[in-house]
C-alpha cells in the first residue's frame, strides 16, 4: 500500500469513471513504474478525495483507467501560509518540497532586500507541489501565487491572518511562547540568508498583525529555518496536536 | 561580523597565541576567501570557545595568526543525540548538515531492516559536521559515531537517557505530547524512507526506555522527519525554550 503509485489527476473524479491519461502520466505509469493492464494505482484531482484506479487500456501513449474505489476522503490541511523568500535553485526546490510535506495551504515567494534570487518560477513551483503532494499523501494540492515584493503583500494584507516571521536578530519570541496558541488562519515568513533588512525590521516590528520568532540561539540556514518553524507551527497549533481523529491513513 | 569567515582550529586557542594554519586552511584564507594580512577572521577550537584571529604572516601555503581578542565562551548544546539511518548521499549529507544546525550532541548513523545504505562513511560525516558547525556559529564540535545495527545499539543502551522514535506507523504520541516535558538527556530515532520494519517496532514498543512519536498525518521523507524532530523538541524542551539567557551573540 505505502509503495502504490500515487498520482494528481487534473479532472474531477468519481466511482466507476473511465480517465484517460496525459501524454505524460501514461508513459510515467507504463514506461517508468512498469503498470500492467489491470494493475491498480491512486488518483486524486485535489477536490474530492483519494481513490483507486485500475488501468483499462494500456496503449504507449494512451493510457485509461477506471475508478474502482474511493480510499480517503477529502481534506485540507490547516489554513497556513508560508511567506519564503526565494534563494539558490536547489534549496528553494527543497523548500517547496518540505512545506508541502508539512501541509502549507498557500506559498508566496516573497522578494526582500537581501533576496538573491528574484526570477521565481511560478510553473516550476507549482510543478513541484504537485509532486511533493503526490509523495506525501495529501488529497490537495497548496496553491501557488506568483512573487511579490515584501512590501507590496505587507501593505495589502488582510490583518484577520496574524503574520510570524523568523527574526534571525533575536529578539522575537521563543517558539513555544509563539506558537502553543495560534491557531489557524496564519502565516509564517523565513527571510533569505543574511536575514532581514534593518528597515525591513523595523517595518514588520510596527505593524500590528506581524509577531517576531526566534529559532532558538544559532543560525539556521533558510531552508532549514522554514522546515523548523513549520513544524514547530504544526506540533503545537496545527494538525499534529490531534491527529488521530484528522486521519484516515489505513496503515 | 555575520559574513566574517569562521574556522574550527584543531589545536587549543588561547589569548595572544600564533597558530599556524594547516595547508588546507591557509588555502581556503588567501586564495578562497582573499583574506590578506592583518585581516581578522573567527576560530574556534571544540574547548574553549570562539576568538578573534589576524593575519600575521601571509604566504601561498603557510598561513599564521595570532589570536587577538575572545568572542564567545564555550557551551555546548543540550545533550540530545540523533539516531539516523543513512539514506541517499544527498538526503544523509543533508541530515548531518542539519542535526548540527539544531544542535545535536553526538550522531549515531544506525542501520535498520530498511536501511539502503550501510556503506556509511565515518571521516565524511565527520568532515560534513565540522563544516556545518563553522557555519552555525556553533563553538562545539558534534560527535560522529561509526554506523552500527540497530538491534546492536539498542541492547547496549544506557537506560538513563529516553529514546523517542518517530513512528511512521502513527501510533505514537503526538509530538506536543511526548517533547513538552523532554528534557535532556535524551535520543531520538528517525528511520529510513519506509519506515521501521514490524519486528523493530515491535522490539522498540517493548522497550521502557523507547517512546513511539508521530509527526502528524502527512508521510514525511527521512531528512523531513529529522529536521521535524529535532526542531520540536529543541522548541518544547531543548535550548530554544529560554535561548536569550544562553545566548551570547552580538547582533
Amino acid at each position: 500500500m505505502a509503495s502504490k503509485v500515487r498520482l494528481f489527476i487534473d479532472t474531477p473524479l468519481a466511482l466507476e469513471q473511465i480517465i484517460e491519461l496525459s501524454e505524460t502520466q501514461s508513459h510515467y505509469l507504463s514506461n517508468v513504474m512498469k503498470l500492467k493492464l489491470n494493475d491498480k494505482f491512486l488518483g486524486f484531482d485535489g477536490k474530492s478525495g483519494e481513490y483507486e484506479l485500475q488501468i483499462t487500456q494500456l496503449a504507449k501513449k494512451h493510457l485509461e483507467a477506471k475508478v474502482i474505489q474511493k480510499q480517503k476522503s477529502f481534506q485540507t490541511p490547516p489554513d497556513v501560509w508560508l511567506l519564503f523568500a526565494p534563494v539558490k535553485k536547489d534549496q528553494t526546490d527543497f523548500i517547496i518540497q518540505k512545506a508541502v510535506e508539512l501541509g502549507v495551504c498557500k506559498l508566496i515567494p516573497t522578494i526582500t532586500r537581501y533576496t538573491i534570487s528574484d526570477k521565481t518560477k511560478t510553473e516550476r513551483f507549482v510543478a513541484q507541489s504537485i509532486e511533493a503532494a503526490e509523495q506525501c499523501r495529501r488529497v490537495d494540492i497548496p496553491q501557488v501565487l506568483p512573487a511579490k515584493s515584501l512590501s507590496e503583500i505587507l501593505s495589502n494584507w488582510d490583518k484577520t491572518r496574524p503574520l510570524y516571521y523568523m527574526d534571525e536578530s533575536r529578539t522575537g519570541l521563543p517558539v513555544k511562547d509563539a506558537f502553543s496558541a495560534a491557531p489557524a488562519p496564519i502565516a509564517l515568513l523565513v527571510g533569505p540568508e543574511g536575514g532581514f533588512s534593518k528597515e525591513e525590521l523595523k517595518l514588520l516590528r510596527q505593524l500590528d498583525f506581524a509577531t517576531g520568532v526566534t529559532l532558538g540561539p544559532r543560525i539556521l540556514r533558510a531552508e532549514t529555518a522554514v522546515v523548523a518553524a513549520l513544524s514547530c507551527w504544526q506540533a503545537l497549533s496545527g494538525d499534529w496536536v490531534n491527529y488521530k481523529e484528522q486521519n484516515e491513513c489505513d496503515f
